[in-house]
């Protein structure tokens, strides 16, 4: 990566004073090197002008938007995750309580809160009715999937006058969000948008965690014994779980390392063989099963999807159907076991949505907190098209552009993924 | 119910001292009246000898089975329970502790670990190894679904010198209990079969309540919970909760009524109209999501299957297979708000596994471990083909025809059925 | 017990058709026996008249107060306990929706939102704002303890036109309860006063189970776990907990039968020796830590006031002060090892608190649910100076001085308590 | 700080070829910057090599311990913390089943386990006796506080030939290990000892999170909403609960970000007035109940030292005794009402000992195993008198010497404390 990759833009300069009282303001230069092993830095010795870095979050001396004149507006897209409401209820108290904006809405069903046709009357946020949010999974706003049309949107924030937008979105959220801040350059406009980056799986590049990861890896330990037990209590009983993880395996490869009764633990980023060698799954689990008579299988929804070529089902226009990874092993370990005339017993567990919606607890609760505080930090000093990051234990500014590049996957040579398969059987 | 429908199987004379010395005895005698209501009474005041009772559990003064000569066995059958390891340590515990029997063992697998055939070893039981059961969800012994040859049973317990053989299981184990304890009977030995009654759904006739009920319900709480955040969280959001419910919907009503976020009730009691008029579920979905813009439904597994009339795939014999009803209220809900050209997002839970495999915990373990000791007591004194049931807040001796003659359901008039009618929508 | 002892208060005849629609009433003089063992209904079989018998709860077809002109009120007084929130929902919801009741009010802080010194405002109490009650754990009423002038209560009901008071509490409350309604049948008004026992301890006479214990019972089982592992972390480590129960030890008892971690529970019902002779507690506990290195003790708080005579300090009153038993215990263990020489770690956990204030779940919350709606038809139907109680798997009426007259205890002979004995080494 | 406190130290060079297969390994030199900010790298640029670094964790290719002639020993110092028994697990597990290592001792009682005096004979660990170990909080091998003569220690480890040694404890049995590890160096032993440190209250020095802390914020939640229910059900209601935080007050403040019934925090690092002034705890609380109503005041053990001041008893030595901030505030509390003739109700919470005998959950269990990972890389790879540390995403080595040197402290100014701020009154 290189340094422009880090930019972070500016609405104008900041030449009001900031309201924050509760603490030091931050540099409003102040970086963070990206990568901080001194191998890497040597080479920048020089030139430390060019060290890829990100610019740190926190409350600036000075800010740029007046908050007596701001409205801010507050969206969730995409599926649920642990703590956005604990984030809904972090911008909608530093908005309010520390920079005194006058007006927080809460925009209904992601993007499409913002287009008139689906007639979705905002909701207005304040100290008082966001009190008890910790408390509640999901999120008061609703959601909704899908991108809407821009210059719409843009035309709906300008009519409302909306100077500071938070999107609390995945990928696709995120890139609507760096359009969205597209046309406002264009149109020459001042508002802000700012996004906090949602993804269970945690796998945003160039972020070192995004919430509700934590909370979702804790909540796995009891659906992890419940297999176990099942299986257990069967001849030649198999739980086989399928968890979030679309495109990278960390909550399966957490999960697997938090509650290791788990012994396969399949992922996006590996490619196995199903049948075929003492090394394949099925085979080897044949053998597991001989040997122990039960046996416990986590399987990240994104995984195996090598398994479906030339199987896949087309739609109406002709595009390759996603497949169930969780179904289709269930159904091949039954067969498999039919034709070696070996009885098992199945037990599938299909726990993501009781995950995704519980509420954020502990120190994942806090992160939200903290987010959101830096979000709206972000937001007043006039920063746009960023998401807050968190790296090296600091939270930062990133460019949508870095945080949607690629998505950031399991290193399967690394500590993680080596302490993973030291704990399970293949 | 007669009078006779109450009478239990003795092996014959007790007539050695009990060495169970923990407190007072339980006449050999004592029954409990089936019907306590003063109007049901009154018939029977002429003659009392007539009322059909329950005979009452508990530590007999003397005792039938030797218990220095004796050896038992413990097999569990059938799906899993919250609560099977803590029959199991109560049973091993009062045996060894208190009776000082030898002897335990511990039967793999269900009936099939009394076929040799199967080669499944038994486990030795004793209070040492069963120590921290009751933390574990599950069953050490392991379970199997289905019978076994009844002759071949009663063959491997003579074999093996057990004369106490408790069988916890479901109605289809405890209908082959009743037959091993034909088997005994024509072949005149001295082999008790005691039944701990094993149903999570709470429907066994005869009984007030079964172990894992309880705590099955307890379980339900936080998948309501999901199922409300998920559906809040979506537009025209559905959250459809598929629990355990055979044949009463037990679970689906108590815990509709622990939490009261569930919109919708299924139960097999009760046919719904699917379409057709504003009483219909679907319609009646329509006008609640147009009014309210979210929505619960939790159906027990049994329910529905009137909507598959016609529908019903047949297997190799031309038998109607059972269709799943959570799957077909998805996949019906999604197409009839397509053909009304009307967004839903759908989400299903099916955490069955995840509710079974629990252990018990609280006032439901407790209830297990007095099931437990009151098996042992009723197995000592010679009692036969009968289940340990609970009637009136006493411990009862069920003949094992009476509790599998048919099952318990909703009364639809009573009040469990209209608590769940006022808190719910339809 | 006699048959007066049962005896139940009406206001008048019962001459309004029930609005009530959800299910079959109850016939007006239904009864259910108070003792359904067949040898002690043999005696009363010439004349079953006087067969002690409590009158059934339940939807009456004619009732007393006009819904239409009633006001109704409910209170919460005494310590918090797990259902107070459900109990309050379950009444509201029940007056407004199927009584169709116009007013609820939601009396503050126990007996004193009586009392116009106080200036307590009344909540109004709505299905709307009791919707999520049965989440949060307390009172949303708030409470207080200690009576207060009856005559002045009375006075503000007939100047709130009250024709309805719900009052939820212990023993002190309902006593309370029982004069307010002597003062108004003296004073010839028609207000219903019915009771909703509130005891975690379920201590409560002539009622077979209080709402909160079960959950109670449920939540001891995390700290049990607790003590176990602190005790087994250090040398000579004892986990010592107390829990509730200050005159009947039922949690504690079925605490240690649900997680029999616990080496030793002492309850009020039996005095214990602390020193001299294998079978005191010191002594025992010595001999355990030789041999096992730790030890789990669950007190109730009620326990061991024997312990105290002589050592106890006087109020201004002159009044003996009560004495922490677990405080107590604590200190005498330190001193009693010390004395001989012998290390030991003693950990002390109180969660009283903790337990107290939980929600109640499952099958407790549904009885939470029930008890209400039977309190609403028994105020309804013109029953008064009464409790709902629970019998045989019934809801019944009883007579507040039924309910008050002794305290519920342990039977040191019954199958509880011996189930405790043989699983505690002690 | 400086380069040098950041030397560690090695027994030996490396020649033997590492057993290891499960990843890539780490360049034996490789390091980590301490401050990754690029205004404080910016003085170093010139002299790269004078950077203050940690030497980065994980697997060497060659290693100093030959794998087949090893004995390692683990042991666990202080009070109990989540995550003991993962950390056990995975040190046994990565030393068996990685290195090959024969044989692994767990040392009962800490330290006093290696003194021969004390009579205790060591735990021989294997893959199958841990398993299970995960599921378990509290520690197997058992633990004590205080240290022993270090002396006799390593005559034990010479005895029994261990060249491996884990301690796991807080800051006392890390400067223990620190003396054992010069007396080694002294004798010319080639024995390895490191530590990993164990800090409930996250505040050791250079090491960014410690093992157990994650957990003990999330199970603060439950007692939070507790100590909430309890005081808005009593007039006048404060919960008051005391929390762990003897010098740093991280967990108090984290539980309140992440559970913000809280409205008054006090930790360590803030001074602050009883009374005198509207911004002194007792009249600020006055104020708030009088508009409010109730209250919950969170307390770190190490808090408000201050208030003790001439008032401390002394012990035999004349040491002032520490006093408990808990009890002391309970009661200034209610004095202080008492003066003010105002009614008060204060329930104390004191859940330390509950929260520390938890198992490790989710992403903390994962942390406990890949410290233990990194443990057994560094011993193997000839380290010694270190700990285990973890900072930028990276696991490092720190030497005792520095982790030891003073406590980690909340920065009053910083963003964790600014947030405490923002959402408590006070």
């Amino acid at each position: 990566m290189e340094k422009n990759d880090f930019k972070v833009e500016k609405l104008g300069a900041n030449k009001i004073p900031s309201p924050y009282n509760k603490g030091k303001f931050v540099d409003d230069d102040a970086r963070i090197a990206y990568d901080s092993e001194v191998s890497k830095l040597e080479k920048y010795a020089a030139n430390l002008d060019e060290l890829p870095s990100f610019e740190m979050a926190g409350p600036r001396e000075k800010i740029f938007h007046d908050p007596a004149w701001s409205k801010a507006a507050i969206m969730t897209a995409g599926g649920l995750c642990p703590g956005l409401n604990d984030v809904i209820k972090g911008l909608t108290c530093t908005l309010k309580l520390h920079y005194k904006v006058p007006v927080v809405y809460g925009i209904r069903y992601g993007c499409r809160g913002l287009i008139p046709e689906f007639n979705l009357e905002p909701m207005v946020l304040t100290p008082e009715n966001v009190d008890d949010l910790h408390e509640y999974g999901g999120t008061i706003l609703g959601s909704s999937r899908g991108r809407q049309d821009e210059e719409h949107m843009v035309d709906t924030l300008v009519r409302m006058n909306i100077n500071v937008l938070f999107c609390i979105g995945g990928d696709g959220t995120l890139r609507c969000a760096h359009d969205v801040a597209m046309i406002i350059k264009k149109r020459k406009l001042s508002i802000s948008v700012i996004g906090i980056p949602k993804t269970i799986d945690n796998d945003i590049c160039a972020i070192d965690k995004s919430f509700g990861f934590e909370t979702a890896v804790y909540a796995t330990n009891e659906v992890i014994t419940a297999a176990h037990n099942e299986s257990k209590g069967a001849y030649n009983g198999v739980g086989l779980i399928k968890v979030m993880g679309r495109d990278s395996g960390f909550i399966a490869a957490y999960a697997t390392l938090a509650n290791s009764h788990v012994n396969y633990c399949i992922v996006p980023e590996e490619d196995i063989a199903l049948e075929g060698g003492d090394d394949s799954l099925l085979e080897h689990l044949k053998n597991r099963l001989k040997d122990k008579g039960h046996a416990v299988i986590l399987v990240a929804e994104g995984a195996g999807q090598e398994f479906f070529d030339g199987e896949k089902d087309k739609d109406a226009s002709g595009n390759a159907l996603h497949k169930d990874i969780g179904v289709f092993l269930k159904s091949k370990i039954k067969s498999y076991f039919k034709e070696h005339n070996t009885e098992v017993n199945v037990k599938y567990f299909d726990p993501s949505y009781m995950i995704r919606s519980t509420p954020a607890y502990g120190t994942d609760a806090v992160f939200c907190m903290m987010l959101a505080q830096n979000a709206v930090h972000a937001a007043m000093s006039g920063r746009s098209d960023i998401v807050i990051g968190h790296w090296n234990d600091r939270f930062t500014h990133v460019p949508i552009a870095l945080a949607t590049r690629k998505r950031k996957k399991i290193d399967l040579h690394g500590s993680i993924w080596n302490g993973v398969k030291s704990i399970t059987c293949f």
